[in-house]
């Protein structure tokens, strides 16, 4: 695939935050030439699709700086270092919502921005819900509703455009498959 | 939602790059103390999901400098200034595969990576599409292949971890879905 690939020249590092760094690199492209890629490192993270007993979906509805707006989003959380995504998960599951389980299955990961991140996002499926916690144990910076949908629910918000980020999207998307396919 | 809100104390342009810009934003949280957020500004992005008349879906094959890697993706681009998405979505049909539309219906609009992003992807289906060039015309930095793959191909790259990105993941999971509803 030598003809898609570049080659690093320079890498600069701009920006060492709490959650990302920010790169500006030079490459050398295919034919040769230059150019200049910008690329923001993210540690990771991981998103779940979670039932109750009741099979509702567990979300959390939480404000996102970035866009100034409250999203309505499933409960997903970024990689310590050197944590596995599997107890990430666990661990988010928890925190943001007070559930715990020991049966979480992977289904799929996926890049969220390949133009310019490298965020790798983990998704599982976590069943067999226990209520660990009466009150969620966030992060000190973390402020949030719990909400528990039916799926005619979740659909219904993505109509709204209330729901509207990627993994979510999938999320559902993935419940509405499941349910056509009667599993 | 006043329990959930943040309140911007400082924003501080760290980068003002060709794609990306970053802000670190000192914020005043709902219990009022402080913490600092890191924004990543984007002027957003569509992608496609394209059938040729044989009922190939249309991906490109590119290198991705974020994580070093090969990805397969639904065709995809940036908005310029001021654009409007469907006129993106048109242009970067034409300029990436070589097919144009007239047959563009828009789909979905997600947030790649709200907690630190404030990329918005249109997801627009193109049916109808004709050869309009026999060559793609690239931006001077951009290198791809473009493929033409069943909806069994598709998943199956998903299978080998050969696709993973948020976009291609939701346009493949849509197409099972419609394939299973039989539409």
């Amino acid at each position: 695939m030598k003809h898609l690939q570049e080659e690093t020249v320079q890498s600069k590092t701009i920006f060492e935050g709490r959650v990302i760094s920010l790169l500006e690199e030079e490459v050398k492209l295919p034919n040769g030439k230059k150019s200049t890629r910008e690329i923001v490192k993210h540690p990771g993270a991981v998103a779940l699709i979670a039932f109750t007993d009741e099979n509702k979906l567990l979300m959390v509805r939480q404000y996102r700086k970035a866009m100034d707006k409250i999203l309505v989003e499933i409960p997903a959380g970024k990689l310590e270092k050197g944590e596995e995504p599997h107890v990430t998960a666990k661990r988010e599951l928890e925190e943001e919502t007070g559930y715990t389980t020991d049966n979480l299955t992977h289904l799929i990961s996926f890049y969220t921005s390949p133009g310019f991140a490298d965020e790798l996002v983990h998704l599982y499926v976590a069943e067999d819900l226990k209520k660990a916690t009466e009150q969620a144990s966030l992060d000190e910076d973390e402020f949030l509703d719990v909400l528990e949908l039916t799926l005619e629910e979740a659909i219904a918000l993505i109509g709204t455009g209330e729901i509207y980020d990627a993994k979510t999207a999938y999320a559902v998307q993935y419940l509405q498959l499941k349910s056509v396919l009667g599993e």
